[in-house]
């Protein structure tokens, strides 16, 4: 380690969950769309490959004028990214400061920790309640701004978009990021709300709603003046984070709204049954507006059931963090990899009682 | 600007060549291939469309393990990332420090300079010599590291393996970063001084000599420290920043080398015929071992014969620093581009003298 910077010793990476290249498994350790994505982004890719001699748009002005139109606003509301992993990177860069300590809950996207470490921005992790829900109101006021993954991960649990607005209105001084990540699955987004919040940035991404987890594509909506520090802050680090083929892709992918919808509602009709039939087998469940579940049996452990599970290619996330020990979340495939997930986990709490 | 951070109200962000839209235009002003990328990266996109559900490997390994193949080396020597402006961008955070100051030449890849305001770390710059060649004896001994392009922008002007071998011998205590964008259209690679030089780290890009500027990948080579070190800041930044098509499509380009050997000497012929007939139009060209050449003209400004041939369609570059204000920079196009461009060039001095 002896050319490292002090910042490259000290740091402690993020750990992804696990990309398997053995092809006959179950993955539900990602929260990745069962589903394909849009035919059309096939096509779309196809026909954006003869240009790839030349850099692509560095403003990606057809992508974000797409978004600024399906979320009712215009370009200069909207910033992309190589997925909402580089747009949330760069949001620490814009809006935070290293003397200022920003508030987020304690168990979330565990990314933030790691952004936080890498930037050296102070963060105030604020315990989660009791039932896992989010205490706003310690969140509220926070002199360096608040990240807040809404659906929480990985809980899977929502708040609503007027609770959202109190915590802006008791926070007018720095920026509230709101991670819509999983939002599309059943939570309240609170893109309307940035009409009348110059400090509120909702950050968004094609990985889940679009299928496209494998193309790297976010992006972040916010009044124009916060899209600027954005763009300003890209612009020092790497000019056309976006290639050819995924400006092209999720520009496509964007189009075909009704084929996006119909497979968001298959996850969760995916996910109603698998709680129920959970819940039957005696496990506790959060509440879940995302496309995983949180989920924990009263005699088994969750790195226990994680274990078992692996053993017949079936692949869930465990958590070390003490607090969540006894769970584990399981992402929300297609029907039938729920139903043989739900046989395994039956047949694993048979065999051991 | 109230929610910008005091770095984001500082910096001063890279500004990139002009991407026009519209379709008519010789596009001389980015050093992108006129040729177009391999067949072969078609047929390996479409192949990868049907997985993007899945989110690309974290570590990039199988385009790693070619590209080590192809440099004899292995998969832990090399580093991918987002184009090697991000490589570029995580080389800062990686190997140098906020009061170590790092020398490069004052003339060369405009972009150091704007990592360097991001990510505070202070800069020495070099003056080049009055022959546009860089003082290596300057650069060598800086004990904060050393970014050296070679051959430079926007001279052209490349340095031998042997005098790089200087350089490091002199400089064993700092990373010396020789950034080989354009290596590939006749400087010499230093890419065999790995082995023994645990702080030499090359940096190479699919954007010139593979015709893939808008598939956005860029690689590092380095010893295996070295390179872990890149892993772990990028594994606090951006856990996957090469989609699942960018890797495929790179990993293609790689097998097909005999095609990219093919265009990178069309592209040296194209520029020997251009830069004889400009000589004889009374150019001074600097000796150029890259896909662009710097140029002057006795009695006209590079500023007015950029303005002139933008009007007729032709983009060439023109950087405003005052030493650079008499030259322009002319990418290499095809044999058809080259030819326009110098009608042009003939037609517009004719017409002042």
């Amino acid at each position: 380690m002896r050319y490292w910077s002090k910042k490259a010793a000290a740091i402690d990476p993020y750990v992804p969950g696990e990309q398997p290249r053995q092809k006959n498994v179950i993955k539900l350790n990602t929260n990745e769309s069962p589903y394909p994505p849009s035919p059309k982004v096939l096509e779309a890719v196809k026909a954006a490959v003869p240009d790839l001699r030349l850099y692509p748009d560095p403003n990606a002005s057809a992508l974000r004028q797409a978004l600024a139109r399906r979320h009712g606003l215009t370009e200069e509301y909207v910033f992309a990214g190589n997925g909402s992993d580089e747009v949330l990177a760069l949001v620490f860069l814009a809006y935070f400061e290293q003397d200022r300590p920003v508030r987020c809950p304690d168990i979330t996207y565990s990314f933030y920790e790691v952004y936080a470490s890498l930037f050296s921005v102070p963060l105030e992790l604020i315990p989660l309640n009791e039932d896992f829900t989010v205490p706003l109101d310690k969140l509220a006021g926070s002199p360096g701004g608040i990240l807040l993954a809404n659906p929480n991960a990985p809980t899977g649990i929502g708040v609503s978009a007027a609770e959202i607005e109190t915590l802006l209105q008791k926070t007018p001084d720095s920026v509230v990021v709101v991670d819509e990540a999983y939002a599309e699955y059943g939570a309240e987004s609170c893109v309307p709300l940035i009409s009348r919040y110059p400090n509120l940035l909702v950050v968004k991404t094609f990985s889940k709603s679009h299928s496209l987890a494998g193309l790297r594509v976010g992006y972040a909506m916010g009044q124009p003046e916060l899209v600027e520090a954005l763009q300003r802050v890209k612009n020092c680090f790497n000019s056309y984070p976006l290639d050819r083929l995924a400006l092209a892709g999720a520009l496509a992918s964007i189009e075909d709204e009704e084929y996006c919808q119909r497979h968001l509602r298959m996850v969760q009709d995916n996910r109603a049954m698998t709680v129920l039939a959970l819940e039957d087998m005696g496990f506790t469940v959060l509440p879940s507006q995302a496309n995983f579940i949180f989920v924990r049996h009263p005699r088994f452990d969750g790195g226990f059931l994680q274990k078992k599970l692996r053993e017949r290619d079936i692949i869930v996330r465990h958590f070390s963090k003490a607090r969540l020990q006894p769970w584990m979340r399981v992402s929300i495939g297609s029907r039938e990899e729920m139903n043989a997930f739900l046989r395994a986990v039956h047949e694993i709490i048979r065999e051991e009682e």
